[in-house]
C-alpha cells in the first residue's frame, strides 16, 4: 500500500515498489506494466503520478516505452544465445522463449525462473504462500549444531578436507541412506547409492547421463517446473502427462510408448513425484505403481522417482522403487524440505549397470561433494534426530493444514486435491496470473497453476503452502482483490 | 612385486593385483592383458601361474577370452546409450568411444576417467606422480578448523542451515573473493561473482551456459582430459589449439576463426589455463595475451579463465581477464590444490551481462551451494591464513620443483617445458602408455602424455607433479622398466 504520510512521494514509492520488482526478477523482461488508468486505479492516485513513477522507471532503463501500446519491462541480459526451442507447443512460460518483440500479456509473469527466485528473494519476508519450502522457524537447529561439532573436531575436519573424498559420497552417509531406504521397503545397498549437491543435482544428473539432445522424457502435469525448465535446457523433448490422484495417467503414457515404439521418438525416461506430488499433494496407489512399471517394462524405459517430500508421507507410502526393487528406477531423494535447505545433501541410487555412468556425471560436473557435512548428516541420522524431527514437523503441519483448508474453504475456495503433505491445490475461481500480479502489489508471492504446466495456460488454479499460509492478513487481501477481479 | 613367500599363491596374488586394476578402473572395459609369455617375464613366474590366475579373473567375470587373440577386460557397465560421436577425428582416449569389438591394444589404458578415479583410488597409498594434487600432508588444516570454529556457532550454523541461501552465494566470501580478484588486478565487484561447487563445476556452468550441442569450442593440447570429456558430453565439437610457451597458438585459433567466421561452426567459446597450464606449466605472455582478446574482439567469441593453480603463481604473473576486464571473458577459481580439496568451494567473475544466464544455469544444476564452507573459507581468507599457507606451499613447490627436475634429469629424462607451478612435462624417450601400464603393475599411477591430447596420440611425454615425486624408489624403478622397454 502506497503511504501518503511517508517521506517519499507517491510516484517515487510507486517507481520504487515497481523497481524492486524488476531488479527481484518478479517482473520477467517483456512484461507490460498496467495501463495508466489501471494502475492510477488500483492504488488510488492520480493517473499523473502513475506517469512520473513510469518517467523514472524509464530514466532508470529498467522499462521501454512502445508506441501507443505501454510501458514494457526490458531485458537487461544480454543472452549469449537464444533458447532452444520450446520443446512443447506454447511453450515453457519463460521470457527467454517469447520472440523479442512478443508483448507477454500483464498478469503472465509469473514463470518458474521467477517463483524459484522469489523463493529466496522472499525468505527474509512475511510467510509466502508461493514458496515450496517449510518456514525457517519450522527447522530444528539443534540437532544440525550437535551432529557438526560431532564430526568436526580436528583429525575428523582434517579427514573431510584435504582428500578430494569418495566420489560416491561419504562412505557412513551412504549406509545410513541405505538402512533408511530399507526402512522405506527399497533395497539398495550402499554401494548404489551416489550423494548429489541436493535433490536438484540429482535429478540433473540423471537427466544428463540418461538422455541425449532430441530424446523423449515424460514428465507429470502440474508438475514442478524447475524440472521443465532443466529438461528444456538439455535439449530434451518433452511429454506431458496428466497427474490424476491414484499416479500418472497411464492411457496417455500407453499412447506415447505405441505412437514412438522401436523409434528415437521413443520416450527413454518419466520422472515423477509419486509420493505428495507436487503441487497436487496426490500419491500413487500400488496398482497404478504396478501397471506403470510393466509399461516401462515393455517399452524399456527409466523412471526416475523423486521423493523429496517423503519425509512429509506417512510411513506405508507405496513407491515406484519399492516395488521395482531399482531394477528400472532411480530414487531422488534429498533433506531441503525437512531439515537443512542450504546444506545441499541429495542422492541417487539406482540400477549396478547404471551406476558407473552417473558417477562419470557426477565427476564431470562436480568431481565429489563436501563430505563434512554429509556427516554430520549421517550423524543426524544415526542418532535418530532426523526421525523425531520429521514426526514433529508432520505433526505441525497436519495442524496447518488443517487450518489452511478452513481458510480457504472460508475464503471463497475450493480444494482441486485432497489435501495431503505440504500443498493445497486450490481453486480461486479467478485468473491466478492475474491475481497474482495484483497479490505481489501487496507484498504476497503467490504460485500461480499456469507456471506447473509445461505448455502454459489460463489457471484459476494455485499452489499454496500450508506451512506459510496461515495469515488472516493475507487471507482478507486474497478475498477482496479476487472480488475486485470478479468485478 | 610378488612374494614367493606370502601366504598367497603366486597366480592367487597376480589374480587379485589384476582385479583390483579393474575394479579400480586402471585397466578400462576393452584392454588386452598381456600375454601369457610377457606377463610371466614380467613377473619372473612361469607361464602356467598366469593362466592360472587369468582363468581365475575369467571365473570372476572380469575378463573374456576371445579365439586366438587373448584375454579382454569385460565392459561390465551398461550403458544407456551409446556415448555421442567423437567430436574429433581419432576420438577421445575413452573405452566408451571404441566400437564393442575393437581391441585395445595393451598399454593405451590409462584414460580421462581413469586418471581422475586414479586421483581418489590411490589418495591412501604412496605418492602417486600421475596425480594433479598437493600430498593431503602439506596441507594445513589448523585455518580450517579455525575458520570452521568461527563460522559455526549456533546462531551462525541457524543462520547458514535453515534457508536456501544466497543464489549468488554466499555474500561476505565474494565479498572477499572481489577484493583477491583485485590484487590480482582484475576489477569485478561482488555482484559479478557467483560461487561454484569447485572451479569443475565452475567450468561446467559456463560450457553449459554458452554452448549449444553442436557449437565449436577451442581447446588447449595438451591440455586437461576432464575438460575434453566434459564437453564431448555436452555435444560440443572440439577445436584443438596448441598450447605453447607464450600461450595458445595464435595462427590456428585465427584459421579456425577465419574458416568458420559468420557461419554457426564459428568457435563460441575458448577455454584456457593461462597461467601454471596443465601439464606444461607455461604462463600466458602480455604480448600473446593482448593479441588473443584482439582476436576474441574481432570474431566474437568468449574465453574462460581456469585460474585454478593461480594460488602457485607468481604474484605478477598476466591474466587475460585482468587486461580485458571481465569484457568477453570470464574468471573460474578455486581452492582445491591449495587448501581444501573436499569442501569444493570454486567460482566465477562473468561480465554483468552473462551473470543472469550463469545464475539460471546453476540453480538448475545444483539450486544454492553450502555457505557455512563458504562463510568458513571467506574468514580464512579474510585473516589472512589462506595468503601465508599459499606463501609457505610456493618454498615449499620450488624446493620439490627443484630435487624433482634433478631426479628426472639424473634418470635420462628431459624435460619439454621450462618447469614452473606443480608439474614437470617429462620426456621419458619411451612410449608413456607402455611405461604406464608397466609400472602400474609396480603400484604407480603416471599421466601418460596421450591422456592430455583430444585426439589420442602415442607419445614419449609424461606428467609428474613435483610434490609427489620425489621417491628415490619411483625413479629407480622408472629407470629399470624404461630400460627394459628400450631393450
Amino acid at each position: 500500500m502506497l503511504l501518503r504520510s511517508a517521506s517519499q512521494s507517491l510516484s517515487d514509492q510507486l517507481a520504487t515498489r515497481f523497481a524492486t520488482h524488476i531488479r527481484d526478477h518478479l517482473l520477467a523482461a517483456g512484461t507490460r506494466l498496467p495501463s495508466v488508468r489501471n494502475c492510477a486505479e488500483q492504488h488510488d492516485v492520480s493517473p499523473s503520478t502513475v506517469v512520473a513513477a513510469y518517467d523514472q522507471l524509464l530514466a532508470q532503463g529498467l522499462v521501454e516505452a512502445r508506441r501507443n501500446r505501454g510501458f514494457f519491462v526490458r531485458d537487461r541480459s544480454q543472452r549469449p544465445h537464444p533458447a532452444p526451442a520450446s520443446p512443447v507447443a506454447g511453450g515453457l512460460s519463460n521470457s527467454k522463449t517469447l520472440p523479442p518483440n512478443t508483448a507477454r500479456p500483464y498478469g503472465a509473469t509469473i514463470s518458474a525462473t521467477t517463483l524459484m527466485r522469489g523463493m529466496f528473494s522472499y525468505q527474509d519476508d512475511k510467510p509466502q504462500p508461493g514458496v515450496g519450502m517449510l518456514p525457517p522457524s519450522w527447522i530444528a537447529t539443534d540437532p544440525l549444531v550437535t551432529s557438526l561439532r560431532k564430526v568436526s573436531s580436528s583429525a575428523a575436519l582434517r579427514e573431510a578436507s584435504v582428500r578430494y573424498g569418495d566420489p560416491m559420497g561419504d562412505a557412513g552417509l551412504r549406509r545410513v541412506l541405505a538402512a533408511r531406504l530399507g526402512d522405506l521397503g527399497i533395497s539398495a545397498g550402499a554401494d548404489q547409492i551416489i550423494t548429489t549437491v541436493g535433490a536438484t543435482n540429482a535429478l540433473d544428473i540423471i537427466s544428463r547421463t540418461l538422455l541425449k539432445p532430441g530424446d523423449s522424457v515424460m514428465v507429470e502435469e502440474p508438475g514442478w517446473p524447475v524440472e521443465f525448465t532443466r529438461l528444456a535446457a538439455l535439449g530434451a523433448r518433452l511429454l506431458p502427462v496428466p497427474r490424476r490422484a491414484d499416479g500418472p495417467d497411464l492411457e496417455v503414457m500407453a499412447r506415447y510408448c505405441q505412437a514412438h515404439a522401436g523409434t528415437p521418438a521413443a520416450p527413454r525416461l518419466f520422472i515423477s513425484v509419486s509420493v505428495l506430488h507436487n503441487p497436487t499433494g496426490y500419491s500413487i496407489t500400488p496398482a497404478n505403481a504396478h501397471q506403470l512399471l510393466q509399461m516401462a517394462e515393455q517399452y524399456d524405459f527409466h523412471i526416475a522417482e523423486d521423493d523429496c517430500y517423503g519425509h512429509l508421507a506417512p510411513a506405508h507410502a507405496t513407491r515406484l522403487t519399492q516395488l521395482d526393487g531399482l531394477r528400472r528406477t532411480l530414487y531422488v531423494g534429498g533433506f531441503a524440505k525437512i531439515l537443512a535447505p542450504n546444506w545441499r545433501i541429495g542422492f541417487l541410487a539406482a540400477p549396478p549397470a547404471l551406476l558407473e555412468p552417473l558417477l562419470d556425471t557426477k565427476l564431470l560436473a562436480t568431481l565429489t561433494t563436501p563430505s563434512l557435512l554429509e556427516r554430520a548428516l549421517a550423524h543426524c541420522i544415526e542418532q535418530g534426530l532426523l526421525r523425531r524431527h520429521a514426526q514433529l514437523i508432520r505433526t505441525r503441519l497436519d495442524a496447518a493444514r488443517s487450518r489452511g483448508v478452513k481458510l480457504a474453504l472460508a475464503h471463497g475456495c475450493t480444494l482441486a486435491a485432497e489435501p495431503a503433505g505440504m500443498f493445497g491445490w486450490v481453486d480461486t475461481g479467478v485468473d491466478t496470473d492475474q491475481l497474482a500480479m495484483r497479490m505481489l502489489n501487496d507484498g504476497y508471492l503467490l504460485a500461480p497453476g499456469a507456471v506447473f504446466y509445461a505448455e502454459r495456460r489460463p489457471s484459476t488454479l494455485m499452489r499454496i503452502n500450508f506451512a506459510t499460509t496461515q495469515d488472516a492478513e493475507f487471507w482478507g487481501k486474497f478475498a477482496k482483490v479476487r472480488d475486485a477481479m470478479r468485478g
